[in-house]
């Protein structure tokens, strides 16, 4: 195990968490809303740390990573930056017990938005925009940030970036994983910046634009307001956010196509954006009609539908609208869209559609083939053979996906809190990253409930969630812990 | 498509059930219920029906059953068989309504045990009798039997049986199919007569006794009294039910080869029993922890919390206590069980032991692999390499399972009706093949609020999971229905 190596590329992270509490820090001066010495203290914390875990290991002379190392590196990282990201919440006094501000931390990085926050009404804009950023920092990966700003850190690299990025496999943009970094950086910034003035023009204040940008951008759903996008109750604002929910679902390498020159057919070409866009239709379609009698009208309903449907199938959690209220139809398919998510490469959680559509296509096999033994079909994807092994893998996570969501569900009941629809939605939703579930952890209410117990475990689940499953699970091994 | 072979096969299956309606209507006569025409009328039909099946087709001179053929028969007889014995229901004017006759069927088929019935207060001896009947003929497979008793009807008879028994593999016992298919019903009498006689000395009624022990048997659930075994409020009867649908749970190679033998080592040296062993054990301790505040005593909560736990793995479905209400972590448990069932080769439902052994395994190994791309370790069960065909196989099994559950709830959701957490543990119980579920369809509630939408829709739920999801699948194929 390269411990030097591993704590040099923790210290970076952290000083880059620290340099990104920066835009908060001046907020919260210009606000004077009394939480810049909380701000600038976090700010120096996490520098001081970060810089000495970064400066103080000689390193080796070959230094490169292991795929395992990799994994390690990506679980203690988020893990690491999350405890951190906490400081400031602490500090400013926005939560004065620690599992609460973890929770949110992990809350924010992981982009599910989940809170544990209560007191909107006397709201510290500094805090708040913190709590905004960690969404927009966890949603492209912090990993991928460290290695767009220190592509030298260390000798191999794709491993970091595969180990952070959500799907069954990171399309390298350009040869060099640091430059492709840099790539899904600049879009991101770009996507973030077009509905940031999007909103604007809708006539939201620079500071309500930008936080809700950010939520947006990692499919977060952390809002500065305690009824979510409902606070603005704008036809206009509604829209923007539910377009811009759907976009940032999709795999940023198409939007990397898009600009060099591919245009709309790097979408349409796309099988899984094809599947994506065609679940979010006909989701948005059938909840719409679900929902007539519910609504004074047609438009209404879709207004309603397609940004609740477009929230949760982007795993972003923002809400204008009580689902948990809806008719059951409707509700199902709201718990569905929380299993599917959205696509690979996308800020989104789930088990992302390109693993639906091959479990699809497996299912479709299984059926056919028992007919006729020994033939056997080979799955396609693109019009590409896709190799058995990751499609039997596929299957393999999406088993579990599922079982952990069982699993966390148990265990949070273990609190005896509740009942078996909250804790089993909220552990969906904390795995699947998008923050609002059913019952008492509905759109309307919030995770305040659950105990230190219940809050660690939705913590790790979340945790277990945004990094899909193996890299925290090989936190929990024996030989993660030993030198070989 | 050999279309001949396939009429006579199930022409035979009619038949047989005809056959199987004689002792209800024997008991009917003797109790001079008033359902002695009904019941009369019902054998003839049924018999008639599938005589005319079985020997009106000219049968091929070179007749033998394709794999596919295979499948079709079973699905296809699992449906004719459940619409004729719902006709003993239609002419005693126990259901008026051909939709809720046939849900009964199914449910008793499929040893479900979710039931539409209400009127227990006047309920006729002959009818309900054949409905717990329907659970015994149903738990062994109605293929198994027709070939125990006609080894010669077709030529390669390994298929239907394959396809009608519960498990990734089916063990033979003995070379030939038909011997195997005779051992194994000499076996499920034995067991159930041990289980009666064990039942009269609790001092149960002879009528009684059998009821309860065609339905344990079966693990189906269908008791002759309105509050399910709750009626008898007995000690000796809860611990005599509950020890039978443990070991109605068990593969039944495993009394084959305690009685040609190996004794309790047949038990031990088997890891899915080890494995079906430990989780009932483990679960059971758990839930009557956790009950603890809910009962007086430790035994008081032992007593319930076993049964309902033996109840719900073993997929059998009586009750004695309310579990809805019971603790939230205990309903958690009572869930997973539900998913998990028992061993493959028993009368149980479930995704069944085994396959969630190799699961647990195969996830194990995912996470241990994560780290040394290279090596894959093979996967064993009983020290024996398992093919990795096999070990794909499970796992899309297993996903194909819950996705059934997850489409199901919805389909049904579509009535508008109850919650989620009603139609999503109704779809699950009815897949699963246990017969309660939780909310509206709870251990003290039953299935009569669906409407004709919610019972067909449970009604082909039971029989996918019964059947193992692949013959059903099948049905739903353009190629089932063309010549080849």
């Amino acid at each position: 195990m390269n411990r030097k190596l591993i704590v040099r590329v923790l210290g970076a992270i952290l000083a880059i968490e620290g340099l990104a509490m920066i835009p908060s820090f001046l907020i919260s001066l210009y606000f004077r809303d009394g939480d810049t010495a909380a701000l600038g203290y976090s700010i120096l914390i996490t520098i001081a740390v970060g810089a000495a875990m970064y400066l103080i290991p000689k390193s080796d002379k070959k230094s490169y990573l292991r795929l395992k190392e990799g994994f390690i590196i990506v679980a203690l990282g988020w893990i690491l930056m999350s405890a951190f990201g906490a400081i400031p919440y602490m500090l400013s006094g926005m939560f004065t017990h620690f599992d609460s501000a973890f929770f949110e931390s992990v809350s924010g990085f992981t982009t599910t938005g989940a809170s544990v926050f209560e007191g909107f009404e006397n709201y510290m804009h500094g805090v708040v925009f913190w709590r905004a950023t960690t969404h927009w920092i966890g949603g492209m990966g912090v990993l991928v940030l460290t290695l767009a700003l220190l592509p030298k850190l260390t000798g191999r690299t794709a491993h970091l970036v595969k180990a952070e990025s959500p799907g069954p496999s990171l399309s390298k943009l350009v040869p060099k994983t640091g430059q492709t970094a840099k790539i899904l950086y600049r879009i991101y910034i770009l996507l973030t910046l077009l509905e940031f003035i999007a909103l604007l023009f809708c006539g939201l204040s620079p500071y309500d634009a930008a936080v809700h940008a950010f939520a947006t951008a990692g499919t977060g759903g952390f809002s500065n307001y305690g009824s979510s996008v409902a606070a603005f109750d704008s036809v206009p604002v509604d829209i923007v956010i539910t377009v811009f929910m759907f976009m940032f679902g999709i795999n940023f390498a198409l939007y990397y196509k898009f600009l060099i020159g591919e245009r709309f057919k790097a979408f349409w070409r796309d099988e899984e954006f094809r599947t994506y866009f065609f679940i979010a239709i006909s989701f948005t379609l059938a909840i719409t009609l679900f929902n007539l009698p519910y609504y004074e009208s047609f438009f209404t309903s879709l207004r309603y539908s397609s940004f609740q449907l477009s929230s949760i199938i982007s795993t972003t959690g923002f809400v204008t609208a009580d689902y948990s209220r809806w008719p059951v139809a409707s509700q199902f398919l709201i718990i569905l869209a929380m299993f599917i998510g959205s696509c690979a490469g996308s800020t989104a959680g789930g088990i992302k559609v390109i693993r639906v559509k091959m479990l699809m296509k497996l299912s479709r096999r299984n059926v056919l083939a028992a007919g006729r033994p020994k033939k056997v079909d080979v799955i396609r994807i693109d019009k590409k053979a896709v190799d058995e092994n990751i499609v039997s893998q596929v299957a393999q996570f999406a088993v579990m996906y599922i079982a952990l969501v069982l699993i966390g569900g148990f265990l949070i009941s273990l609190e005896g809190k509740y009942d078996i629809i909250t804790n089993l939605t909220a552990s969906l939703t904390c795995v699947s990253n998008v923050g609002p579930g059913f019952g008492s952890v509905g759109p309307v209410d919030n995770f305040v409930g659950y105990g230190v117990w219940g809050k660690s475990v939705l913590s790790l689940l979340m945790l277990f969630g945004r990094l899909e499953l193996l890299p925290m699970f090989i936190l929990f091994t024996r030989s993660a812990w030993h030198k070989y």
